[in-house]
């Protein structure tokens, strides 16, 4: 090599530093996506995948299905469409009526609006129902149960209620839909209504619709009511893909099945009942927005609830969709949103799959500008996620060996709205996901949708948020419970995995409802689409980053840092139980309840527990130790490797292909005590509250569940999983440690 | 003195310590007066007492009057009538319309109800209307305010919305009736119309009269609106008594009528007015329990309101009844509750006027078994609280000078319930109501009520107050603020003070409504009088062992050891205060709220503020440790006299003196800054809250409204007042540790 050749490829080693050069690439890339992606095309799209009821099976759903294929392919990806065959029951007869003290049929009915064009399409509306009731006609005493979350039956028990033999009456909200009548079946109760209070998202919180955007008297929240937190996906094929072949439990012994029938009412069909119930004043934090006292009963009004279903089986449309990569083709970016609704679903799910489409087309572009990704891009439009992430988890399930190699990352989508980022997920992609929104333009402030989110961490946080908030170098991501298509990738799977959307500005109560519409969404939400096109540019901009990067850009430092603060959360947890339990015993024994009892509203004293046990914590305080100098070293490695790696292929290989098992360490195959289809030890959604993620769930979920010495045991497989990631990590960077 | 002599005396000395003779002769009459109350007298004095309508002014409140001085005489206490002349204005006019989008006219009456006897009794009820609002005759656009406290305008002024020009419709509530009126004026609003909204004393609580406790649609919260945070009693007699000879300001310029008209309305009468406001949807705190939006306006609604009123001159009828004292007759042991009500007022005043007279009845029968109290017992009934403690203002303000070395405590009912003690007052008395309360049975649980007051902290507070529950030898009392007759005593006049009542078992909402009555209560209330009993009980005991007592039982280590709290509140307060505006300004300069703000629901951004200073506190942290340890001498120096009191009378005279004035070292002449009337330097109603104690008024309320250079001059006065507490503490004990 002569001196002026030296001073060339210097040059260019300079120039392109401190990224690499294939970073380098990959930066311009996705600067020339993101000027792409246009709000009037994701307007189009909504109106389109919108203008009929499209719920799995329908006609529509698969017309959608066959039209977004063509799409993709018009676009230039390799695009089919896999089928799974799945259970999905609909409504044979629904019925409601209260048959003491008076007689009231409730309507189960949502009626066409005059000024919503699509609301009044009822032939081709799924009728109002949750899907995976049993079958069931009961008659019985009504009992108000609140929300219906464990927390709500021992306020019931305390006021000496019981809702053995009752059908209970649970408010949408605060919990999982799904938990609902598992916690009433759990107490005894022989039937469930769930109904929308207009204090959470009725009247009481803004005009109703069409003047506005709440939930009317006649709106109803369909959904799933599977349980969900056991496992997800197909009730038959717990574990496998539901093909054509695949074993199937009977119906019959199917878990996931609920115990007691079900059936979702507005508040106009809930007022009545309401207003007959009897017996107590419900506590102060139980009131809604109803012009009633709302009082706990049992009965005198008694409500005759009866429902069957077609148990049919259904094809699932998933749309799967390739670009291939020109130097990983086995490493995948994956991307979803589902394509179902309930109904017409603008917001749920059409607003996120409108923004995946535009990302599609713009990468289109890119192939067509030359551009070549390193890695495999999949992108895939599910569908029957409103029944229990059918499509998605089928899909997991079908290809889990393959998967489980290959998978690199998984990002998600479901709607969106106007406002502020919200982003979720492995801990591994916090930096990550913080670099890309950094480089998004916010549609409302022109400032950096990074800042624009700081500022919220600061104007909302106590004093020590708004510190971190300031002085952190990544914002926090949320944990990942579960009810989006996200949750086969990464508590079954172990995909390092985002769930991204835009929203905090408006509200809404039509969630699920036949006016969730194009009418609604362009009225009341992102009306110009604008929060689409930056939804679009920030999952792009992360699927090319991530397809184009070098080495996979996990940051185990965050991950160790949360890590860290979640092992503090559990004795936190531990150590508030036992204080608990210690002043409630001390209350009972020196007669404190009884003191101040009001012999005209009798309550019941409470029991002596057992002492709450210490825990041997030190397996999870030295494994948190381990991982958090397992992952200095590695960021210390990549970031003295990264400007050479161009020279290093052969480590950069076996590296990516490490990296890509690193979020599997935290996955055991023995799955979570008595839900073995949830595999990750650090995430899952709760098993009392469904959306909402418990951390450390073993641990976690043990101590609140009162079982110590499983909690114990949880210790020990927690503190293993997290050895496991810190000796991935050292074999990493001991092979990072090598370029030079 | 021969040896057997000696040891005679010696064994008359042991049969009594600690106590001394003449404490163990009080406690034996205090035991005996104990069993006399009767708790179907109490239902009888309610049932006649609130049989007609009774407000100021009326034939029945006079007939009142003449009666419990009767009932006094027969009991044979040395009674009679004293009368002022005061400024009373009842309606001559009343109209609130809706004029805009849609015509409606509000009812503001309260209809019979069949199965209440009282109800009908229409020509002898006052309308429902705010009592010293002035006349006037406004339109203009509505504007809700939620409760109408400053808070609530600074939640306004973010929105961009200002009341100037506008009639405001606040919520009751949060805030005395009459600091609505006045933060409104102070905005510029032309009118306000206050009305009771379900979800704080109607449905959403409880079923509404007749068939529950809480507020029918057409129920209304009478109530004055006098500036009595300025001060209290006549308008045109501040801080003289309202005898015919009293000089008397003009109407026009006497300065606690309101600035603008003002009337309240049912929530009947509001729920139109408030559904046709428009604009933004009210914050989440602000919503109500009426079945709308609530929202913010102005407008369009526009509504006229119209009152006028006769002002006229009212007599004044406080009963005042004597038992003469014994051993020091110019000691006096005051001991009141008012007769008169807004209508039937069962509840308020009655229930607690009649425990009052059954206590007088007991003592009666005392001194027919031959009991002579040491001191003084005054025992009034005060007429005129309702429109702003008139009668009671008014007697302290004609005999100031008197009580001024006469009176050495005051205690005060209005109203009584079931359930626990409550317990309010001047901290010299802390210990001593503990004392009390430690030997009064209460009629639910048989326990003490001291015990079941304990049982309550200890069930409803933080872990810091169980523990002090558990451990402080008293329980702690509340300072007092305003609203019942108890205030000249304490804040004009330096006399110590106590407020007590039974409550917290029953919700109600027939507040100064005409279903305040005898029906009402004994359906939903105390209905066998038994707490009645209870609270003629306590009271009884108290003024039975005041006059009794060798020395004022003033333990003054509770008055420094609360000072000492109240001076770690302040600072944190000004801690708060600094921290809040340094954040704030801080918010600012990076652009924070604007980053946050919807651009559809504009903000306006809050304007910079100067730092909060730092203040000298040193003042007064040296004063309340001088006054800690001055109070520990005192203690220590009376307990160790006390066995030998009999022997010292003239000590005992003097110190007993001494004593009187001890509470009179907090007040100053020239009393709190904008108020002179309020003169006590530890306790006064807040000037924006109106009933809740502002305690270290001065300096607390200095560092609220950011006078800091007043802050710093009230520290030093509140200081003085702490020293000459103090050095009076000082004086008393040299003078105990005479006693030999």
């Amino acid at each position: 090599m002569t001196r002026s050749a030296l001073a060339v490829l210097l040059a260019i080693v300079l120039v392109v530093a401190p990224s690499g050069p294939s970073a380098q690439v990959a930066r311009s890339w996705d600067a020339t996506f993101r000027a792409i992606p246009d709000a009037g095309n994701i307007g189009d799209y909504m109106r389109r995948m919108s203008a009929r009821p499209h719920h799995l099976g329908s006609a529509y759903d698969k017309d959608n299905a066959e039209w977004i294929l063509a799409k993709f392919k018009e676009w230039g990806w390799d695009a089919r469409i896999e089928t799974y065959q799945v259970l999905f029951p609909t409504p044979k007869e629904r019925l409601v009526e209260m048959v003491e003290p008076s007689l009231f049929r409730a309507a189960l009915r949502e009626p066409p609006v005059a000024v919503d064009p699509t609301s009044g399409q009822e032939s081709e509306q799924l009728p109002t129902y949750n899907a995976y009731s049993i079958d069931g006609d009961v008659t019985a005493p009504l009992v108000y149960v609140n929300y219906g979350r464990p927390v709500d039956y021992e306020e019931l028990e305390r006021r000496g209620v019981s809702v053995k033999g009752a059908i209970v009456i649970a408010r949408y909200g605060a919990s999982w839909r799904g938990i609902k009548p598992k916690v009433a079946a759990e107490h005894g109760a022989v039937g469930c209504l769930i109904y929308s209070d207009p204090a959470d998202d009725g009247y009481a919180v803004d005009e109703v619709f069409p003047n506005g955007p709440m939930r009317n008297k006649d709106g109803v929240q369909r959904g799933s009511v599977m349980d969900m937190p056991s496992y997800p996906g197909d009730p038959l094929t717990p574990g496998v893909g539901a093909t054509p072949e695949a074993k199937r439990l009977d119906i019959r012994n199917a878990p996931t099945l609920t115990a007691i029938p079900v059936l979702p009412i507005s508040y106009g069909d809930a007022q009545p009942l309401m207003a007959a119930i009897g017996g107590r004043a419900a506590p102060a934090a139980w009131r809604g927005g109803l012009p009633i006292t709302y009082r706990i009963g049992p009965g005198p009004a008694r409500v005759h609830l009866k429902v069957a279903f077609n148990w049919n089986m259904t094809p699932v449309y998933n749309v799967v969709a390739r670009l291939q990569g020109s130097t990983y083709p086995d490493e995948w970016v994956v991307r979803g949103n589902h394509h179902d609704a309930w109904v017409n679903g603008a917001q749920d799910p059409v607003s996120g799959m409108s923004a995946e489409l535009e990302e599609a087309r713009a990468m289109g572009e890119l192939v067509k500008q030359g551009w070549r990704p390193r890695r495999t891009i999949v992108y895939i439009a599910w569908d029957g996620e409103e029944q229990g992430l059918l499509g998605s988890t089928e899909w997991v399930e079908h290809h889990d060996e393959e998967l489980r190699y290959k998978a690199g990352v998984y990002i998600n989508t479901d709607g969106n709205g106007r406002g502020f980022l919200n982003a979720g997920g492995s801990h591994s992609l916090e930096h990550f996901i913080n670099g890309v929104a950094r480089d998004i333009e916010d549609p409302d402030t022109k400032m950096s949708v990074w800042k624009r989110k700081q500022a919220r961490a600061i104007a909302n946080g106590t004093a020590e948020q708004r510190s971190e908030a300031r002085t952190r170098a990544d914002l926090r991501i949320d944990a990942l419970g579960s009810g989006s298509d996200y949750s086969p990738f990464l508590q079954h799977n172990g995909v390092p995995t985002l769930n991204l959307s835009f929203g905090g500005m408006d509200d809404d109560g039509i969630y699920h409802s036949i006016y969730d519409d194009f009418y609604h969404f362009s009225k009341f939400a992102d009306s110009d689409f604008r929060y689409g096109r930056a939804l679009a540019q920030t999952v792009g901009t992360a699927v090319i980053r991530l397809a184009d990067a070098d080495l996979w850009p996990f940051e185990f430092t965050n991950v160790a840092d949360t890590v860290q603060t979640y092992v503090k959360e559990v004795q936190a947890l531990l150590k508030q139980r036992q204080d608990e339990v210690r002043e409630r015993n001390r209350q009972i024994e020196d007669g404190v309840l009884a003191a101040i009892a009001d012999p005209r509203r009798p309550v019941q004293a409470p029991k002596a527990e057992a002492p709450v046990p210490a825990l041997n914590f030190a397996p999870l305080e030295n494994a948190a130790n381990t991982l958090t100098r397992a992952a200095e070293r590695y960021k210390k490695a990549a970031d003295a490797a990264r400007p050479r790696l161009g020279a290093n292929a052969g480590i950069v290989a076996t590296v990516n292909a490490r990296l890509i098992q690193s979020e599997r360490q935290f996955v055991e195959p023995a799955g979570l005590p008595k839900r073995p289809w949830y595999r990750h030890l650090l995430y899952a959604p709760g098993y009392y509250t469904g959306y909402s993620v418990k951390t450390l769930p073993g641990v976690r979920e043990a101590i609140e569940q009162k079982s110590y010495a499983e909690a114990e045991t949880e210790i020990v497989r927690a503190a293993r999983a997290l050895d496991r990631e810190a000796s991935l990590l050292d074999q990493v960077s001991a092979e990072l440690e090598r370029v030079r």
